[in-house]
């Protein structure tokens, strides 16, 4: 029996280090077509570019959908389509101001013109799905506060009141996704959690650590127990300003926002495939969101792992490379403020009874790769940390548990089906994030396109054994 | 036996248990230290735009050297100083241009007007160490040729030509440093070897994968074998540019470069230096070096590795750490065309028959920490090794085989000290090396600190356990 073993163990040793050459031979193929012939960065100049601002229902969004289409075709897709859903429509509906004055000793005269000892402008962006001010601004004094412990202590001061919230991005993670983890909730819960005790008006920190000092936006959520109120986030550095005045002296910001949400509208998730030739059945998924915010061009968030996406169905084709099972290639529509296109493709799949066995998604920027999380059971994780040794040498090292991501999570509730993410280095990504600067410039050829090698290194790994 | 062993194995399992949530305190205090307190951004913003380019010689050197020690001052060091070395003293002397031309099927009239179809201005930038032109320029017919091979096969060619270089950055390469070194040799020996064959000047292609034009300098070696001939480097559009009208064409460029030598002048390694508690004999060396080259502001080169050195101390006395050993904090003159500060240091160490135990170098551009690189012996490695799980949480995850630089590799000669690099995600580098485009703006706050940290944490643990 020993010596059976020992033979079964050689075999199999022998196959696995056989196979795990190919691999790695297989890989760098992949590597060295993406790295020298890569279109990836030469689509996000035309979707920044070209298209730029794509936010769900917005004129951006329908060309970039046509585009994508395009660029499925052109990369080789078997099949290219649009799956149709209805996204929700907000619009910003004009120019988001923020005036703060101080209030004098002696009130202002009714209806008069505020007299100020200083006026000044504070670079401010309403929050996505927010409601606009009406009309006319609201003018009102702000009162800070720099958590929710300390505005339900003084929740009795609140009434009539603008609140803001000037929660700091820790920056004491080394993982940049945690602070924003921590500090997202005033932006999520910030607007309701004020509203129920009377503000007029939410002002919430941006969640970001950058040097700079523009304003990101982001969706809110409106609790329908309470008012709908209006809601902006404020640039760091008029925040740092804020708050440094408050200390001392009375403050009326006079606020004026616009949005509104016009009809639900239609939207499409973009989808090319690749037929699979042994599994034609059995599914892979692999993408990013077209949709990003009305602010930005949507480098980062999420053109990047939209020509990711794109890129390794084109490097698949180019080195010709057939697929066992299908890949599906899909640019998710409306992430930002609804992921509808993200229940869409579940509902579709559960319609058609799809067997999806894997999902891959690319959403935390197109920042040179350091790793790859796993959501799956403790028998996928282990098969997914021996195809390590294959990917570290092209970045993502870091094989954590815990991954998938807003468009393909539901195929995980849906299927138990194991969810995968990209993970790239996170100390720029917030800098950028939902902010005027996520622009292509901000994105590195070389980074952008490192993250596609080695979401096609996974995909091809699990592809050939499947997980 | 077996039972005392088990009591052994035990206490020294515990007591490393113990060190370890140690240690893991002390790093953690430093990253939050330098992540919420840190002085390195801002003394980067003045080193790059109050004082800026800082070759050995120039005007700009003396004014960082005086920086550099009111800086170690204010940060704590308990002496800071400055060591005098002679450096060479380079200037570019004035604009460096280039203009192509077509030389047409009719020769240009002798002495007259060159009747050029095109007249194209080319992005160039002389090479460090290089010789001018003379006071006019230099007017010949340009080779092109891809490697020194190519060179070598049609060295009949060459003779009063203008040889091109253009061998391309290898993109494959997933760490850039490979590519770097690979296509570096045409910098450094492609005048010689061309001027071996009666070449009058010499063009290379910039080390680098830039999506933009510019130029990147970097020193060039003359053998005295052979004529010194003018020598600069082009941007890479304009690289491929001229390579693809060569393909069809006769072209002439008409070269003006200034370049020459001023005698040797002073220079100065600026240090600071905690005195070790313990072991005060004991030395470390932590530093990166002061010097630029001219035509840019030397931000991740070495901005950031001077300001990441400094910033250390600050940290270290503002936790109040006192160290058991020795640490000496160095900004080091002239790595980039003479490397005579780090000459000097082991100079003076050896005349001074001190003991350097370790060295830490940061010069591989302030960018996110991915690891950390030691040269020493194997116990030395196997102990290196051992801190890994204390500082991969802070980025540097990748422990590698090989490290030092350029200005402490002199003390692993002289004493056979181990040394150290930290490195950095290398994606962006090459991209603004040497290059106009090396400027603050390209630094990101965070990924500079994060090195910082990094960086202290291996000095924190060398100075408590030795190496």
């Amino acid at each position: 029996m020993r010596k059976l073993f020992l033979g079964l163990f050689l075999a199999t040793a022998a196959t696995t280090a056989f196979s795990q050459k190919e691999d790695s031979i297989l890989i760098k193929q992949i590597s060295d077509e993406i790295l020298n012939n890569g279109k990836a960065y030469d689509n996000l100049r035309h979707l920044t570019k070209q298209i730029g601002a794509r936010l769900a229902g917005s004129q951006g969004m329908v060309k970039a959908e046509k585009w994508g289409l395009k660029i499925m075709q052109e990369s080789g897709a078997d099949k290219a389509w649009m799956q149709e859903c209805m996204v929700p429509h907000w619009v910003r509906g004009g120019k988001d101001l923020a005036k703060a004055s101080f209030i004098p000793s002696t009130p202002a005269k009714k209806g008069g013109p505020y007299p100020a000892a200083v006026n000044k402008e504070l670079d401010i962006i309403a929050l996505g799905n927010s409601i606009g001010t009406g009309k006319t601004e609201i003018v009102a004094e702000v009162m800070v506060v720099n958590s929710f412990d300390e505005l339900e202590k003084r929740k009795e001061e609140v009434k009539n009141k603008i609140i803001f919230y000037n929660y700091k991005f820790n920056d004491t993670y080394i993982n940049t996704f945690f602070a924003y983890r921590d500090a997202g909730q005033y932006r999520g819960q910030g607007p309701s959690r004020a509203a129920k005790y009377g503000a007029k008006a939410v002002i919430v920190r941006s969640m970001s650590h950058a040097a700079d000092n523009n304003p990101h936006t982001g969706a809110t959520r409106y609790d329908s127990a309470y008012a709908k109120i209006p809601a902006v986030a404020i640039g760091l550095r008029d925040a740092d300003w804020l708050a440094e005045q408050l200390k001392t002296q009375t403050i009326k910001v006079s606020l004026k926002t616009n949005g509104y949400f016009l009809p639900d509208t239609i939207g499409h998730n973009v989808i090319g495939e690749l037929k699979g030739a042994e599994f034609p059945g059995e599914i892979i998924t692999v993408g990013g969101h077209l949709d990003s915010w009305d602010n930005c061009e949507g480098a980062h968030d999420d053109g990047a792992g939209c020509v990711q996406t794109m890129e390794i169905l084109r490097a698949f084709k180019a080195i010709g490379y057939t697929p066992k099972r299908t890949i599906r290639f899909v640019l998710f529509a409306n992430e930002e403020n609804g992921t509808r296109g993200a229940a869409k493709y579940a509902d579709e799949a559960k319609k058609n009874n799809e067997k999806h066995i894997f999902a891959l998604e690319s959403d935390a920027g197109g920042f040179t790769p350091r790793g790859l999380g796993l959501t799956g059971t403790d028998e996928q994780f282990e098969k997914f940390l021996q195809w390590k040794p294959l990917i570290a040498p092209y970045g993502a090292s870091d094989f954590n548990k815990g991954g998938g991501g807003a468009d393909i999570n539901p195929l995980n509730r849906a299927f138990k089906t194991p969810t995968a993410s990209l993970n790239p280095d996170t100390q720029r990504y917030f800098d950028i994030h939902h902010a005027r600067s996520d622009v292509f410039e901000a994105v590195n050829k070389r980074e952008l396109e490192l993250g596609a090698v080695n979401m096609a290194a996974l995909i091809y790994l699990v592809d050939k054994y499947g997980l």
